[in-house]
């Protein structure tokens, strides 16, 4: 694939030209589009359409209004490569780190303060940038600062409480050095905002709130420049709000949502991942064709563009597992067949694997937006009606930002069956604020939960079933979403309470793991040992707690027990573990295998082995043995 | 202390009087004021202010309103006493009952459906009333039941974001059987609304969020009828919403806050706890005083209570520990020292003791109102500014409903100290929504974050300054609220981390606890054991997270360890243990105790043996001995 990107010395060029600075913004903001859309391409994937949406807001920030000590951020976050493009573009960020989105190390898919200094905060889960404002505008407050604070929000995001419970303090303490701007696009992960949960009037919202508001066209520089102006002068002293209206994927005509029916089952197309080359090739051409025109306008040279391309990455996987096909297929066949499931979603129903079950049973589907607590507490009553509903987004955020109500519905003691998808390191693309490693332990004390994840597709409608038809009280469904290969041939047995199964068999120790990353892990350990003599058992036991520890004392006899965690260490499978032996008395010693620290952007295997979590790391751990205490 | 309540037979009588219908409810709710304040009196706590601020709104609901297939539960759940009277009032539930607030079994301090079925969903924590009742509203149409929900909320509990998530679908999908009636007493926990975070034109707000408002006086329930009945007029097919403007404490003068400043060092001072003898009994014969007036205006006798006196209750342990008092004072010497030091609170200044600090260092001292996700990303960008912010509120809501907030902040590599209070399952008396054994487990994955539970006074400052001078990242400070003594002599040494000190020494095993209650009760069944010839080390062991598993394992060397967890036995302090002996290969074998259902509400001692945690029951269980296969 044939990639361009817009060099250094061209931005310099850009930002040099003797011009109204306006169209100079627009300039640079076109040569932005070019170098996100290049990052996007190498990187594979990257959200394109709300970079583009607010990237002329972003280019006119960092020209011309951002000082030294002036912040700004994203809480939407996934706009990261705008913003890096625009870093990149304004010499704040080494412009060889353009080659690195998602690499590690490199440009992480959410921003992230710890690889890029630039950031001020980490982002990434929605909802929270008003907050995290105003903390540093009461902070600068106390130390005599000044400076002002520039925070931009999606309009899906608006949906979250936070937001709105954000709002009010920011007035009450009259921090007039917060300007707020909503990227309002119109288009949230799915589709149309108005067809996940419209939010009315933002305007009137936000006026009630007390906070001064402007609207104006956020793709219009001139016109956002002079909207941010007048309402400085409007409202110097309290909080100020611009919704700035924006076209998704603006910039080029193909990615704009010009022809996408209003409709709750439209698929905007351009919302995350890689364009194709076909796409690739009309865009930057698009794009530079007009940037070309606005360069000839202001009496400039084009722009030249320089290769980047490099070789094609490695083929897919020949028969990955794919648990989010799987978790979709038997979702809506147990939909057909048991009229009290219901699902609810929070603006993943493509992520998630709902639109069959939508498309069959439309009435019996509840989509409920970037609502997560609220989207929670709505299946508590109606598990309490007498539905079984399937609560559903990525367990990032599934598991944490609804976490008390998840455990209010438990009280209750009725069955909600919660799915987390993109659950573990991979896919290590969007970073932490993605990667869901947490989500055993804020799911391990509900009461009377179970937890399961599925190693295969088989094993996926296994556990759809179980949660349906065996499980007493709640259950939280694990899936890894990236497809994945086993790396073996594996038919589950029957799906037995607290068991599993060992798919290897050795007599020098046994590996345990749950879901396809970690099991996969650990089949290619275990021949790596077996090709030095040491021969180890493989266990997929899908259970995250509740495991049947005299069934495990057995299979594991006193023999060393490696567990392996997609997962932080702490509060994963393998305190699962560590629990059902001791609860049997069991002599076996248990070393646990797991993330131990943020984890990390980048590439799957690079981020894998970079937490030691790679099948060549596992077999080195075992080699090396177990503690000398041992 | 004498008590008297109204009597069934008497709530008939007025229940039957051939009177006007408002003037017939005026005269049940202040018999259901006499009642509840019974309850509370008798309890020896529960929230008189707030049941009394909507009594008159419950009682005209359930007397006039509300068919059997129509659903009323409140939001905010603490108004419980006042919800007893009316349905122990009106029938609906078994009369004895008003004898056992608080008491196992009996009435619980918040409401729950596992205790009294009559209550429709659980709650306690705040702003999940509307989510609630639009999982009640869709379930009832996939089902073509016609029936209204009625949820009353709090006003402070509108700083909550899940309130203003929860607004938006309810108008854009006509749900329009729902009434939502926000008590507006303008008093939270600790004083004025207005003065917490001001909640701005209420009214204004729900309409932006396309709700039909009205808004009447609460307390005057010929007003507050014709106001229902017109806004239902007016939307019958929307949710509608009535900001009934109450008085705290109505019905009691010196209870209503008309002397209280409008300051934000004010204290309301009837929120929660019991009457003293003295406003016991001004309170009731001001409010019999009143009833008998209005039935003497109906041509009916006064009413006649019944005497509900029992005998005095044990007297309060002599010298408990007092942590929270401890902690008030750490905090602000800590302030002294580090100007670095801010502290961050969520309405529960009192609680989480923070009025020395406030009071020394105003300027460094935020109060955020009810909303803990805003609170602690406040925190964080105040952290990454350079502050050390300790942020408080109960466990039970600091460590969950800000769960990915507090993630996202450890992700930036700062320290945050998190001080959560009422942990663990007494003070039993609040019930299942502020009893935190949950806690450990939702803060047991967060990267970097150590978690201590101090024991006692002195071990509650050296916490205190460990957290800030000695801590690399973020901490949990987990701390019982209920004065409790620890049952023997206690001098901490140092607060080494990652290790405990062995208060009692024993041959034969090792109990192993946190925090004063376990601690107690360990020492208590070591004392028992000791009875029968069986010694029982006991260790003190401040650490939930991070245990140095060789000084552990050379201190319970391969003899039983019994661990006592405050806490469901998983995720908590025992798996902590489990893990650093498992890290060292130790042969210890380790048996948890802990939480394995829902908490109980009632009494301290009666919970605690309910859940087999205390004294006895641990002693029992380690005289049974060790798992047979062990």
């Amino acid at each position: 694939m044939s990639l361009r990107y817009v060099p250094y010395e061209e931005l310099v060029r850009l930002r040099g030209l003797d011009a109204d600075p306006v169209a100079r913004a627009e300039a640079f903001a076109d040569a932005s589009r070019l170098n996100a859309l290049y990052m996007i391409a190498r990187a594979g994937s990257g959200h394109v359409g709300t970079s583009f949406s607010c990237i002329d807001i972003l280019s006119w920030l960092h020209l011309e209004l951002l000082g030294d000590d002036d912040r700004y951020f994203s809480s939407k976050g996934h706009d990261a490569p705008g913003l890096y493009a625009v870093l990149l573009g304004t010499g704040r960020l080494d412009f060889d780190l353009i080659h690195r989105l998602r690499r590690l190390p490199g440009l992480p898919g959410h921003p992230d303060l710890a690889a890029t200094p630039e950031v001020v905060t980490n982002t990434g889960s929605l909802g929270m940038g008003i907050s995290k404002a105003k903390g540093f505008a009461l902070a600068d407050r106390l130390v005599a600062r000044e400076s002002d604070i520039y925070v931009l929000t999606g309009d899906g995001e608006l949906q979250e409480g936070q937001f709105w419970e954000s709002l009010g303090s920011a007035a009450n303490r009259r921090l007039g050095r917060i300007t707020a701007i909503v990227d309002h696009n119109k288009i949230q992960s799915d589709t149309w905002v108005s067809e996940v949960s419209d939010l009315g009037d933002v305007e009137a919202k936000a006026a009630a709130f007390d906070w001064a508001v402007a609207r104006c066209d956020g793709n219009d520089i001139g016109e956002f420049a002079r909207t941010l102006s007048r309402l400085r002068e409007r409202s110097p002293d309290g909080p100020r709000l611009i919704v700035a209206d924006t076209r998704k994927g603006a910039g080029v005509s193909f990615m704009e949502p010009h022809d996408l029916p209003i409709d709750p089952t439209s698929l905007y197309g351009f919302h995350s991942g890689a364009p194709s080359v076909d796409e690739y090739e009309r865009a930057t051409a698009e794009i530079k064709a007009r940037l070309d025109q606005r360069l000839e306008a202001l009496g400039a040279a084009p722009v030249e563009l320089a290769d980047g391309s490099e070789p094609a990455r490695s083929a897919a996987p020949d028969a990955p597992e794919k648990l989010i096909g799987a978790y979709s297929d038997a979702l809506a066949d147990l939909g057909d067949s048991d009229p009290r499931v219901v699902a609810l979603d929070a603006d993943l129903v493509l992520d998630t694997g709902l639109i069959p079950f939508r498309d069959r049973h439309p009435e019996r589907f509840f989509e409920c937006g970037i609502a997560e607590q609220d989207m929670v507490s709505q299946a508590g009553t109606m598990a309490l009606s007498g539905f079984l509903p399937f609560v559903h987004s990525f367990a990032c955020f599934l598991t944490t930002r609804p976490n008390e109500q998840i455990y209010n519905n438990a009280t209750e003691g009725t069955k909600v069956v919660y799915v987390g998808s993109l659950v573990g390191l991979v896919p290590a693309g969007p970073g932490h604020s993605h990667q869901s490693v947490r989500d055993i332990s804020a799911m391990g004390a509900m009461p009377d939960m179970a937890l399961v994840e599925p190693c295969c597709e088989a094993q996926v409608r296994q556990a759809v079933e179980w949660a349906a038809r065996q499980a007493r009280g709640p259950v939280y469904i694990r899936l890894v979403s990236v497809p994945w290969e086993l790396g073996f041939d594996y038919e589950p047995g029957e799906l037995l309470t607290g068991r599993g199964e060992v798919v290897r068999s050795g007599e020098d120790g046994t590996l345990i793991a749950a879901g396809p990353v970690m099991l996969s892990q650990a089949w290619a350990a275990a021949d790596m040992l077996a090709g030095e003599g040491i021969e180890y058992s493989v266990v997929a036991l899908p259970w995250l707690r509740g495991i049947d520890g005299e069934w495990l004392a057995e299979v594991v006899a006193d023999r060393p027990v490696v567990c392996l965690d997609n997962h932080y260490v702490d509060g994963g499978q393998g305190d699962a573990v560590l629990r059902a032996l001791a609860d049997v008395g069991s002599l076996a010693r248990v070393v646990r295998r797991g993330v131990e620290s943020v984890p990390l952007c980048g590439e799957n295997d690079a981020v894998l082995h970079a937490h030691g979590l790679d099948a060549a790391s596992i077999a080195a751990g075992v080699r090396a043995g177990l503690p000398s205490r041992a």
